[in-house]
């Protein structure tokens, strides 16, 4: 490790960091941070700083940093076989094998997974199969995508198209043309806030079929949606949302893409947020929870309606035209292989409802009645608090303000990483899934503090 | 390993591979290989075999397999670190120190090196980054992107459309409407035969400036090229043609992306294909030779000019709204720095150069003066032999005859692995830097042979 500037001015002159502010930071006026190690919920910094991650990364180090069996699996893969192709009928044992184990923990009705690299790459195949899907159908005008506001789904041309959050619109000319949105399932933000919840879900319905009616069900090819809201603000969906959706979908041949890459393997104390929310998807989108971030791995798991008419396509126009030269890279699938192990083995889908469930009543506890908090919410490992200016007529606090950058600025000072949601004033919390009850208290009780300096 | 059936049966009922007949594969019609080691230019399968891979995987292995200088930096990451994100500001010393030996190694007007996972994903980066780079301008209109057919730049819904092969767009509506085709700098296979390869680039330049003409400079926001002709066949531009294409560039003020995703670090025999040819992009794709594929790793190489102006947006408008979960992954970025240091360390530039010349010529001696070769070309490691059913009329194969699929073939079985081009009966030919002149020798010698078998 290089201790000295040399590091810190490297980092500023070469390296064009996501998210960021370019500018703030090659300027050196925006902080860096060179992060060294890690074990369990804690990261260690160059600086000798020791946080707890209650972000977990990105919401992908499932399984916590620091596990040797994930980090072993990975080094005897790369020396046995770092690399090769899966083009053409070719595989290697870590691949085959992760495929069959996905498999046992998707629904029933799945048949085959394709691995990339990203979430973003793997909704980005799996338009690409949505549209190919319809064209071998007879159905070429079957295509248009409808997304949610505030859904996340990557943030690339088409995946950037289908999040719906300004951020990743503005100055980008998104979305594109083919990219619908409609209602986000965020109860707390309803427009009409006397409605209830039941009343709410009829609305989304209700704007749903509006949507699919002005644009007409044959141009519509597949609605995509995370069983909870992730990046958009961590909202569990209202009760009955899904069961009411999907029949809309069926009635109209809308294909379901769940979008599982926060929920996947574990975060909402199911397998699988589609079991957990009883979502029963044509293609799942996986990728953070599958490898544990130990490794860039994700997947398209397509279901047996959808992978019929694809072999329907290959036996029409022979091989299919889509492939990374690094899909199912072995040192990734010995990374998920490893992982998904790890996870059975230390009962972790278990530990993360049940220490999510605790941990979401820690921070009703310490923060839930204060006058700028508007909702304590979670489900499994994903919890948020939402700040607002007034709690009673819930009126939000301008974006200038930035009380939710200010509140996570102020939480690592108190040795707590966790997340500003970009869009709203709203606290992400995504542990590690080896998150104990020790370590939920401490988030709990320093954000209390830290609630407290900055709001009063 | 698995010796029994049981993972032949999880691969055929599991794993949907890229680029495969996906309904002969399942129904077990399709050959399955699984890969399980390699040393140098060679790979082993389970059954036993033992295959001399003249195309280093999907041109990407470059050091060839089995580097254990690698796998420790892998091995050593994984254990220290596996994974944390580079967004706002974080990093880690794997990623900075690479970004610091890309810019080391690119172009000196080169500015920062934005950091992904695969070829494809890097050139949606160049998209957003030429579309946002334009709207900071002042120029919303200027978007448009010219690509050539016979182009490759990856199989995503953007980067497919860039692509310029039939293959990559059939049955996935492609390309999308903001791309543009002009012609393929690929002499062998100029419509009119009687021209000169000077005349041609003056017809390649000249239908440029009509595209140009009939959209309208101020649509265009860039043009991207592969230095070399990639998987459209594995051509070396004709003489003179990147200084008068750049010159067509620069007058209306159209960016130039090079993809380098084939050539960047070494194959050509030079470090950089722009230094190769004369290239001076404002935007440089990398990936394959980045980590010699032993992990994920991709890279978007951006100028002074274009950094100027992102540094310019982010002041605008606060953190740029584009990131991947794995940018700058610490498993990619350790694999990459000890690829490159590898790459100093052996001299694999030169060899490549140097070896790369010896094996053209013997390909040349092998198969040139047969009746059915039309053509051998190559520039570095980056070698093609080009069949034709009459040589001194040029007249090509019927495609339904697939001779190059057949050529290739046999030539597995005398223990070579060639690539069979999509579109045209062309045998590539990518090995790693690392081949011995034996070894090509080899090459040329059974190519020299199935060539008869195959084609008398």
């Amino acid at each position: 490790m290089l201790k000295n500037d040399q590091l810190d001015q490297w980092d500023r002159e070469n390296f064009f960091h996501p998210s960021t502010h370019l500018a703030e930071f090659a300027r050196g006026e925006a902080p860096q941070r060179i992060v060294t190690g890690g074990s369990g919920c804690h990261i260690e910094d160059r600086d000798g700083n020791r946080l707890l991650d209650a972000f977990a990364g990105l919401y992908c180090v499932n399984v916590g940093y620091g596990r040797p069996e994930i980090a072993d699996a990975i080094a005897a893969q790369a020396r046995e076989l770092a690399y090769y192709h899966a083009y053409v009928g070719h595989g290697t044992e870590a691949a085959i094998t992760l495929a069959k184990m996905v498999l046992d923990r998707a629904p029933d009705h799945m048949s085959k997974v394709y691995f990339g690299l990203s979430g973003s790459d793997a909704n980005e195949t799996n338009i690409k199969l949505v549209w190919y899907y319809n064209n071998i159908r007879g159905l070429p005008q079957k295509k248009k995508i409808i997304s949610r506001w505030r859904g996340y789904h990557g943030s690339g041309l088409m995946t950037g198209s289908l999040t719906g959050l300004h951020l990743f619109h503005q100055k980008f000319d998104l979305p594109l043309a083919q990219v619908l949105h409609t209602e986000a399932p965020y109860y707390y933000r309803r427009a009409d806030v006397n409605q209830t919840e039941e009343q709410f879900v009829a609305h989304c319905v209700a704007e749903l079929e509006a949507l699919i009616e002005r644009e007409g069900a044959d141009t519509i090819g597949a609605f995509i949606g995370e069983p909870a809201l992730g990046t958009g603000g961590l909202v569990p969906p209202p009760a009955g949302y899904w069961a009411a959706i999907q029949e809309v979908l069926a009635k109209h041949d809308i294909l379901l893409i769940a979008d599982e890459v926060v929920t996947g393997f574990g975060r909402l104390g199911s397998m699988m947020g589609s079991d957990h929310y009883g979502l029963k998807p044509d293609i799942i989108t996986i990728a953070k929870g599958l490898t544990s971030a130990y490794a860039p791995l994700s997947g398209s798991i397509v279901s047996d309606k959808v992978w019929k008419v694809l072999e329907q396509g290959t036996d029409e126009n022979g091989p299919i035209g889509h492939g990374w030269t690094y899909s199912a890279h072995p040192i990734g699938a010995a990374a998920g292989v490893a992982n998904l192990k790890l996870i059975d083995e230390l009962n972790l889908v278990q530990n993360a409802g049940e220490v999510g469930a605790y941990f979401k009543k820690a921070l009703t506890e310490a923060v839930g009645d204060h006058a700028h908090v508007g909702e304590v919410r979670g489900e499994g490992l994903l919890c948020a608090v939402e700040f607002v200016k007034d709690r009673d007529d819930r009126v939000f606090f301008d974006a200038s303000e930035k009380v939710g950058a200010r509140l996570a600025g102020e939480l690592v000072k108190e040795g707590v990483i966790s997340r500003a949601m970009p869009q709203g004033d709203i606290l992400g919390f995504a542990p590690p899934f080896c998150m104990t009850r020790e370590e939920a208290d401490e988030v709990a009780t320093k954000l209390g503090k830290v609630v407290k300096t900055v709001l009063g």
